[in-house]
């Protein structure tokens, strides 16, 4: 048989402490936002009117945090692919603390959709196993997923009428447009934590004014949080802002009940916090 | 249309700060351990030697959290199915702070083997929801599940020579079974946590001496932080022992580069901590 | 490189003609048909009333097609599996023609129910491959599935009052529950004939007092041209008479529209007649 | 309550005899090809040699049983599901016999490969359902899936050398790519039929110069008996043809017992035979 090459540290010593992910590279790290909120007719999928305010929110945010940001708008799935093929295999983040990618689209099942159709998430995310991005090796990989059913599942219900509501908002009068969760999908490996704006059973909602519930809460936390607070316990915040929303007038029975319950599937094996670099 | 009964707390005053779960209840709280180790032939699932240990050792430390435990050896799926649906719907939870369920066995996609069969494990996660159980309403709910995949995928491989190896160990010579990780399952809503030994496209090992690395490390990280750092710190910890663990010497080269990965899903809405009862 | 060992029969000759499947074995053949009315409260499956005129119309039918027939009430699933088992790999087929197997139960993608749970159906068809039931090798083995959704969807409709309808049934008034269809599970190999009740996106209809619409139409059907007539196109009159039925009187709206609609999935090599033995 | 608009036929009458599909429209039907060779690099799925074989053997083959093909060669999703919703809801069936579509490509579960990423073939079936193509209601609509796991499966066996192997063919020496089957999709309803060139857990085998197994069993089977055999019996014919096929030289022992199975999945509701229109 043959020996094993490395003696595996005892797990007495492991289990003293957790470590927390070095966050003093040179550079935050790279931040992509797929923006899909148009889609083409024969994926009979619906506009997506508010995408583009939450992605003007994370990319502020984002920045905030120390992030070099990239706003990607309606990618067809050919170019969503070839974009995070070359961030995961020929974009050199040795000097980055860490790399983070939201998607805002529908989605189904483990699918996100691009302009013209789906990728699986799972093929994406693999891209930037640790076997295959070395560059990222042992550094935190955050994936934000903002995805709904679709079409299908659309309900339309009037937003509460909020006293600082837009006032002059060019946009029609402002809507809330629900839609179902998907199931999430499985992270990829070591180090990688995937967050999910809603999970199946339940409902997410989306102004198409001020721009999904999931993404205003996410933003705000992290924007008063971020730099001193752990990120599962950010997010563990963000599930409680956005189940304690309520739809509040509606003219759609159904709607009433329809909560939203965000959730996050983690892989890290260190504390991680955007510590600022001075 | 309607107008929502209850005005929603504004995000504003919500993202100050995260609250903790109250844990000042008379009682911890009530944990089943579901441990088994024998399979009816018919499911065509191999014994799972070590099973016992990592019941012996989860009763241990969770007694020692303040918990009430009741490990349950080899049930059958309708055993299994009566007693989860008392401990949701009978059993009085109002004096308790929180409940947890660990589950040793078998699995497939979502499935966990009883003794003579399947049971989805979301089946068994919606009792416990706010609208089922509701003196377990706002309290935390944390599911731990150690499932492989079963007999078709078992390698045998041979535990490194520790010297403090058991010495007259009745057991035969200690072997070390892997087996592929299962899907997780998805969890039932607000202040749910789903702990999972291995993630998909894994392998999860088990000493049958000393019973699995999951549950070895789970127990060794919760006995030395459990009562003052925060539950999904704690996980990250033990996702990190478990994915640093190797097997060393191996008859079967394909276990070589056999690595283990947990995961956490979470639902958890405030910071965890079994603070202990004065 | 290593050369095939047999000359594989040139194309040519293969097209020229559809053999039939050989009909004059000693005995036509074993069939096996589980009949599922009852199951324990903890699987939340209703009771499948009608399910045992089913079982009798089938035995009566498959007798007279020359087969010796096993009517199996309400077995746990460690039984299916156990008769199953010793079916496929204990009897001795040789003296056979064929094989048949009939469920009649609840099912949800690929899984029938058992008195107490599920089993995969593949597992049970998987055992009845030419590898492993040699004696039923190039013979057809033939599974009949009579598996709906289960209580959740069930919808009660009342019958329409045709004048031959039951006079004094002791049974309380006559009613046609609606259920939806399943995915069919896959045929495991060649010579597997697969025909389901129902297919996915349609809806299932049991009258408590004369069985199964599918059942009634599938013995009407073999009965009259079961002994003359090409398998596949008796299975194509059974989906046209199963589809050309209506629900004629309902309370529930909802039900009118509740088509229902057969399929069959083959993998025969040969014609297949129960041609009579003299 | 509500009375059921028409009398159902009773089943007595229905179950006489099982009618035949009309078969004496002006024209015999339309018959789509999607011949898919090349793929986008981001696909990662390897270049089917041989498909344009099968693509130009099936157009003569349908166009001698008098349908008017139409073969279209690496088409994107966005122009398949253009040209499916076009054939379905623009074209004017009501001349027509009936409607054939075959597909000839990679595929996964339930998906088909177009150039630049996948489309559920559930979504294009079900765009002929009864209610949205009306012209074709209650007529025969069958499809033809040669569709393989793709690029990470396919093992290249030498094929046999038959005497009447190619002779001079430009193309290099031939080569017989071995790739696994995909789960068939389900049919979307009454008049559909779906054959898979091969179903789950079996590989499917495509000769870079003849083009697939499959393919030439169809053709060679329909050319010699389509315009008198039932389409249940030829299809059955196809099965056995394919499954007596073996891999002769391979220079990878694993491809040796890579037995071939197609199978079809039916929900007519006649017998189908293309006889000839004087
Ligand atoms: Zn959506
Ligand atoms: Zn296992
Ligand atoms: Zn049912
Ligand atoms: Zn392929």
């Amino acid at each position: 048989y043959s020996i094993g090459v490395r003696r595996a540290p005892p797990q007495a010593e492991l289990v003293r402490e957790l470590p927390s992910y070095g966050m003093n590279h040179p550079q935050r790290g790279l931040c992509l936002v797929f923006d899909n909120e148009e889609f083409h007719w024969t994926t009979k999928m619906n506009r997506r009117r508010g995408s583009h305010v939450d992605a003007a929110n994370l990319k502020a945010l984002f920045e905030g945090l120390g992030f070099s940001v990239e706003v990607l708008k309606d990618k067809e799935i050919t170019e969503i692919r070839q974009i995070v093929h070359s961030a995961a295999l020929k974009y050199d983040h040795s000097q980055s603390d860490c790399f983070v990618c939201v998607f805002l689209s529908h989605g189904e099942d483990g699918m996100i959709y691009g302009y013209n159709g789906t990728v699986p998430i799972k093929e994406l995310t693999d891209m930037f196993r640790a076997d295959m991005c070395t560059t990222l090796k042992g550094k935190p990989k955050l994936f934000f997923i903002q995805a709904c059913r679709g079409a299908k599942h659309e309900i339309p219900v009037e937003p509460s009428d909020e006293p600082d509501g837009p006032v002059g908002g060019g946009e029609a009068e402002p809507m809330d447009v629900v839609d179902t969760g998907v199931r999430p999908t499985l992270p990829a490996g070591a180090d990688f934590l995937m967050a999910y704006s809603v999970s199946e059973g339940f409902y997410s909602h989306r102004d198409t004014v001020n721009g999904s519930w999931y993404v205003q809460d996410l933003c705000a936390a992290l924007r008063q949080h971020g730099s001193n607070m752990e990120i599962h316990e950010v997010l563990a915040l963000v599930n409680r802002m956005v189940s304690c929303r309520e739809v509040e007038r509606t003219t759609d029975q159904r709607s009433l009940g329809m909560k939203q319950m965000p959730c996050f599937l983690s892989m890290l094996t260190k504390r991680l916090v955007f510590t600022p670099k001075n």
